[in-house]
């Protein structure tokens, strides 16, 4: 058994367009963005409201899968820290965890506010927080 | 795009074996647990030290992937909800997430504590709590 099939459900609209310049997380200054989901996934995303707290899962497609190890946020010359120590996009599976809270919503379209995901970022799950 | 290759790092060994009765979050009675982590993920695991708050990423793989609503928890007789606002297992991508706390390490072997996923589930990522 090699893996499974993640099929992204939507895509993240965001100002954000440089992973080297967005926040490294979402209460770091991120923006808000927009959640486009496909259409295939409507009644999955039809009881989502202004005002839920939610954790967005996303693929980090930009990221590189093969890194085990690297530094601590910006600490470059710091000893480099296994990657499941650490909240690094660089990851064998590059899932990234978004806490955020609904703004507006219309139809397929979810509005979110603290979202450091780049533009165009594969979105793979939504729940809520509990 | 069809989308991306998710690649377990690890398993669960865990005396919960039948998800029917297993619980349904971590809190309500779940039990202590290993994760089981490959070889090949060594240099990933090695930072993870007892008394570390995680979040567990798991591949659901028992659950169903063609569900987009279904009754929030018991409530078989309850209005369908859409599954972004559910924690079901049942959802297009079935990742689940699960906080636990590090009790025990022994080199690819961590024991967690409140860990709700079945013996045998695919382990795809490991964060810190932040």
């Amino acid at each position: 058994m090699r893996g499974y099939l993640v099929r992204p459900v939507g895509r993240v609209v965001s100002p954000l367009i440089d992973p080297a310049t967005a926040p490294r997380q979402g209460h770091e200054g991120a923006p808000e963005a927009w959640l486009e989901f496909n259409p295939d996934v409507r009644d999955a995303v039809r009881d989502l409201k202004v005002g839920d707290r939610i954790i967005v899962l996303t693929w980090l497609h930009l990221a590189r899968r093969d890194v085990l190890r690297t530094y601590p946020r910006d600490l470059t010359h710091a000893p480099h820290v296994g990657v499941f120590s650490l909240r690094s996009p660089n990851r064998p599976n590059p899932i990234g965890l978004h806490p955020v809270e609904i703004l507006a919503k219309s139809g397929l379209r979810v509005k979110v506010n603290n979202l450091e995901a780049v533009n165009g970022t594969p979105i793979i799950d939504i729940k809520p927080v509990i």
